[in-house]
């Protein structure tokens, strides 16, 4: 195949938009948004809607241990791994249309749009749907590639439970029950290279209204769980000076962690999202918290000077309490390899569109994807940067240019790797 | 009846204690406690049983539109309204053996302990079990009596629900439905006395050494729900300054209330009991919190000169959020009349116990019942004056002594009245 007849290959915006709109009604909520958790009802519908797409075109279907899914159109060469390319289904509890999804529509999209065209490509090319990106129905996030990679034992990550008791175990023989016809997939099957799209949850792209965003990397994170205990009392009949109260030690807590992660450069991104009271009653002194502590930088030594401090820091401050901080994740800052970062940049030129440089505020996949495979994220600009949110919105034109440079990049891989 | 035959009246308190232990398997939890909200099964459960002890003995059992039910030994002169004593058998959620059910239990065994010696009293005298006075699973708290009283439309009390949608009007209905035997109460139906033993809920009369506290009167309370909204955001991409993070405003605006409620010589209750975040998830800017204030003082005017400061406070604190404040319920500090007190001195001193008057800080229906008839409240001590607690406790000797003086101030004002 000659260049000249691959930019030939255009994606369809509008089946790509209407594809978006069909999606963000699994698991839609009442404001506009989408509540779809990892393998709930309408994330596994999701699933097989996907896969009743491939099958109809003779795309294979595979599954693997953990619930990755992937659809495959087969290449011409036995000796080539797939060049793969995706994201994820699942959602924030108020999440938008666009996070994750739009990354497996735009690489489902550039395989319908090969076959159309009847390419015949030297490597199979697959679309993945990574289980469990958000990591809110099961803890923690990303463990789909980091799994498939070989880097998370996977039985530990099969028995977490949800909020129910239901374990991610049983969470996937439900996806396996549905598409019954689907292939098991080997974990750790080698990979030629692997190519995200997706929304950039941040302003830059849009304020400097460029079309593409070429990520660099992925800064660096470290979550904590905290929890303090007091003693439960009569609101009524407890002195102040006789109280254990958690809440206000709590309060305190945060107080002091705000402090030291105060960073004038705006840098630093620290955030207490989850934060339980128990027992939660109007009339009764609190005598538990729970929170949670989500902390990254894109210098790992940043983040483990300020992360290191946090169980001193709470120890410290809760005076009447008890404090125990664990570390539920960490991940240092990565930086993608230049292999498929200039092949974006290329496709990017060719179509004439605009592009930048820049790194990831948020964690993805593709982290996990770089230790195992050359790994390149694109990211097209998505409204004021709101993301994980009911409000996320990116434009029908930046997501079919995204995908444009996805179904390109893929191809130019396919001659190059 | 002389007033030596009376005195030979002694309650059982081994039956009394056993009552104690029995009652609380009804809800009970793996810590010891109790979590037994307002007419859920556990709590109909008890309903059933004491309305089948009262039955055996042919005392009649009623039942209001509210759901509050009563249990009446007859009296012999007609014109005579009933002496009534109780209090309630709902729970906190992680609450204790003792709190109301011990007021209920020590009624009980009063007219027991008058049934076993054949006593004819003028007056009829009734147990009271009232409905939903901790307020945790409908709001506001209290209700029982207030709408017994008059003091609250019965209408708006019946339409609360549940968390899980169920009203009021369902849950009496539960009620109602189990004992289907029992007579109809009208609200409002006239009462001579009323009398209620209660455990202290502080540590004074424990650390005393007395067996006996007299209510004064239940110090005022106003109880506020705060609202602030910001923005949901991504935990990983959004810089600080661009945050509206409900949160960190929450907790500024927490640490500006507890500034102005502090109070040196802490008399001052202040207690923030439910904190919500929403939505809760880890990598998520929380976009909304909802969060509770109990505000109690003995005194009128502080309780209006800081109660009106709420809303300013939050509103001036909160620099990034709005914010909304509710007052959810206002009750003034009331002081119990004269009579009661004095039978229950005079009855303490009958049976050589020791005894103190001291106000009470929790509220009880007692406070309601004060504005229609002559009202009273006995107290016993409780360990460390722990309460709302799951460790709640009370020795079965202090339970006896309190019960004791029930019976007998019973009887004084049957013949007193």
């Amino acid at each position: 195949m000659s260049r000249d007849k691959h930019k030939l290959l255009r994606v369809d915006p509008e089946r790509l938009w209407r594809r978006h709109i069909d999606m963000s009604k699994l698991g839609s909520t009442d404001r506009g948004g989408v509540n779809r958790a990892a393998l709930t009802i309408p994330d596994v519908e999701l699933h097989l809607e996907l896969a009743s797409w491939a099958r109809e075109r003779n795309f294979e279907v595979e599954i693997d241990d953990y619930g990755n899914q992937f659809m495959r159109r087969a290449g011409s060469e036995p000796q080539c791994h797939a060049l793969v390319s995706g994201s994820h289904s699942d959602t924030q509890p108020t999440g938008g249309r666009f996070d994750g999804i739009s990354g497996v529509l735009a690489a489902m999209e550039a395989l319908e749009v090969i076959d159309d065209a009847q390419i015949c490509t030297r490597h199979p090319i697959e679309v993945v749907v990574w289980n469990n990106e958000e990591g809110t129905r099961f803890s923690p996030s990303d463990m789909g590639s980091a799994v498939y990679v070989g880097q998370t034992p996977i039985e530990r990550m099969l028995a977490a439970t949800d909020d129910e008791g239901v374990s991610m175990a049983i969470a996937v023989n439900t996806l396996r029950a549905s598409i019954d016809w689907a292939i098991e997939r080997q974990l750790g099957t080698p990979i030629s290279a692997y190519l995200e799209l997706h929304i950039e949850q941040g302003p830059i792209l849009e304020n400097e209204n460029i079309d593409i965003g070429i990520v660099t990397g992925i800064q660096g994170t470290r979550k904590f769980e905290v929890r303090i205990t007091g003693e439960e009392a009569h609101a009524g009949t407890t002195p102040e000076s006789n109280r254990q109260d958690a809440f206000m030690d709590a309060v305190k807590v945060v107080n002091a962690l705000q402090e030291i992660f105060f960073d004038p450069e705006d840098k630093v991104r620290f955030t207490i999202g989850r934060f339980e009271v128990s027992p939660g009653s109007l009339a009764v002194v609190p005598g538990h918290v729970l929170f949670t502590i989500d902390f990254r930088h894109p210098e790992n030594t940043v983040l483990q000077i300020l992360g290191d401090q946090i169980a001193e820091v709470c120890k410290k401050t809760a005076t009447r309490c008890t404090t125990q901080v664990v570390e539920t994740r960490s991940a240092p800052s990565t930086l993608f390899g230049n292999v498929v970062q200039e092949v974006i940049e290329e496709c990017a030129k060719q179509r004439t569109y605009s592009f930048k440089y820049l790194p990831s505020g948020a964690g993805h996949d593709a982290r996990y994807m770089n230790s195992f495979c050359p790994t390149g994220m694109v990211f097209v600009p998505c409204r004021k940067g709101i993301s994980h949110n009911e409000k996320e919105y990116a434009s029908p034109d930046s997501l079919a240019k995204g995908a444009q440079v996805v179904v390109d990049s893929l191809l130019m891989l396919d001659g190059l790797i």
